[in-house]
């Protein structure tokens, strides 16, 4: 019997690694920080399958105790051909064939999902959306983007790149944005945009998303008005995915989702005033429970779904 | 062998019959006007059961030889209860048991479901979607909607209230909408609107959009200019949905599809300018193909589907 899956989360600011069993339960983590690995794929592919097997040698676990690896990536990756298309913030990642390189490496199955599909999965199973068989978990931060449970499977579409809520436009001109379009949800919601926003407000231009928080927590006005507001904008950009995919609930994990109580009664009362009869009465807005541990975690319901 | 089903399309205007055999082509139709028989649903109910068997009749067709009736029906349906929640423009519809009921009155088996999307599982099993896993079915008329299949199946969600892409708001105010919401899109590119547009730019208060598009194919430049407008505002609306679910091809029907060519490269320009890379690389824009008998021709595809 194979009890046990390494997930692997790779973000832009560290890897961590986690061994958990076959009830999603994380036993064990390490992590390194990506910025020392990043000259060539190669040189990061191969410190990621050093921590893989650091991480089974410090649990004293067999190889063939695993069932197979899970790695999470910030880009996008074809899940069926186990290549990583390209990577936006880690330089150098183009047609990578990621799964194939890192089976040989390690002697173990490897499976490729994108990171935000993974917190989803790992939600979906364990988390927030348990159960369920529709469902948006949306992450909230410097991007804004999603991952679709529909019809009981996840939906990554045709080309691997479906759930970016954050790019559907809220006006027919606005801002800019990163992604090529202009007037995007995410120039509404972004983190960067939020710290503008506070930063104005509060007249101190280095206060962060963070000391807002603090503010709001110990009930000062201005930082419990700015969260109101900012759920507002985020319940915007909600109205259209819930409309057109009529979810069971909305999960909202990432950096932001940390003020989720403080947003939540204006999310809800904007969704309540703008979403369509049906679709408002029947979608919940919770929050992510699994937090960081989610990408990790995502890695034992992709490999177990894989051999359902 | 069972060789037909009978697929019935209720609209505000007519209810539309047709004899469709296990390739999808219709044998025989025949249609009656709704206006005459929406005093109750009953004598809705009983009109359409006449229907049926007057069209098997005229056919020689035995009931042994049917496989099943599926009705198209332009509210909300719950498919697998087989009830009909509520009709918005045809009265007294509400949570109406119209499987269990038509069944008992035919003595054959009877499937609902909401009219886009059979029009939906028409072009998808037999018209512009044939062959593909991924598509936003539209239709552009008085109402704005569509149906989605995704991982090659129909998405109805758990409320079957998906699809309704003419209401997520394009902007963070604008009109209010018949929905309960604002801004949203069906107010930009519904019919009314458009024929409004076109009175003001034409000086004409009772122009209809079937003139303009006349005058469009005569290559009258204000009515070519009129069209490629109404192209770009449509695509406005396609851009969220498609950077959402990343989908292989959105068809276009629905009345103003008619003016599909004229609008086609200034819906694709800006799908090229706004939409994400992969996105945008990827979507394919076509024109609805099976017209009006999208939604008789669907209830073929529900039938069998089912049977699978």
């Amino acid at each position: 019997m194979k009890h046990f899956v390494v997930g692997v989360d790779v973000g832009g600011t560290n890897v961590k690694l986690g061994l958990v069993n076959t009830s999603g339960k994380v036993l064990s983590r390490s992590s390194f920080a990506t910025q020392g690995f990043i000259q060539t794929p190669e040189v990061l592919i191969d410190a990621i399958c050093e921590a893989v097997l650091a991480l089974l040698a410090k649990e004293g676990c067999q190889k063939s105790d695993v069932e197979g690896v899970g790695i999470g990536l910030p880009g996008l990756v074809d899940v069926n051909a186990g290549v990583v298309r390209i990577l936006p913030n880690i330089p150098g990642w183009a047609d990578v064939h990621l799964k194939r390189i890192m089976e040989k490496k390690l002697g173990l199955k490897v499976r490729l999902e994108n990171d935000v599909n993974m917190i989803t999965l790992g939600e979906w199973e364990y988390g927030a959306g348990k159960g369920l068989e529709d469902l948006i978990c949306m992450t909230l931060g410097t991007g804004v983007g999603a991952g679709l449970v529909l019809n009981n499977r996840i939906y990554r579409g045709p080309g691997f790149a479906a759930g970016e809520i954050g790019h559907a436009p809220l006006s027919r001109h606005g801002q800019k944005c990163g992604c090529g379009g202009w007037g995007c949800y995410e120039r509404l919601v972004g983190n960067k945009r939020l710290q503008k926003d506070a930063a104005r407000l509060f007249a101190k231009p280095d206060i962060t998303l963070e000391d807002v928080y603090r503010r709001a927590i110990a009930s000062k006005k201005k930082a419990v008005k700015f969260w109101e507001e900012v759920g507002e904008r985020v319940a915007l950009g909600l109205i259209g995915p819930i409309n057109i995919l009529n979810p069971e609930c909305v999960i909202v994990g990432g950096g932001v989702a940390r003020s989720f109580e403080l947003m939540k009664p204006s999310i809800e009362r904007t969704i309540k005033k703008r979403c369509m009869k049906t679709q408002s009465e029947m979608v919940r807005l919770v929050k992510a429970r699994l937090d960081d541990d989610a990408g990790i975690i995502g890695a034992e319901v992709l490999i177990r779904h894989e051999n359902k």
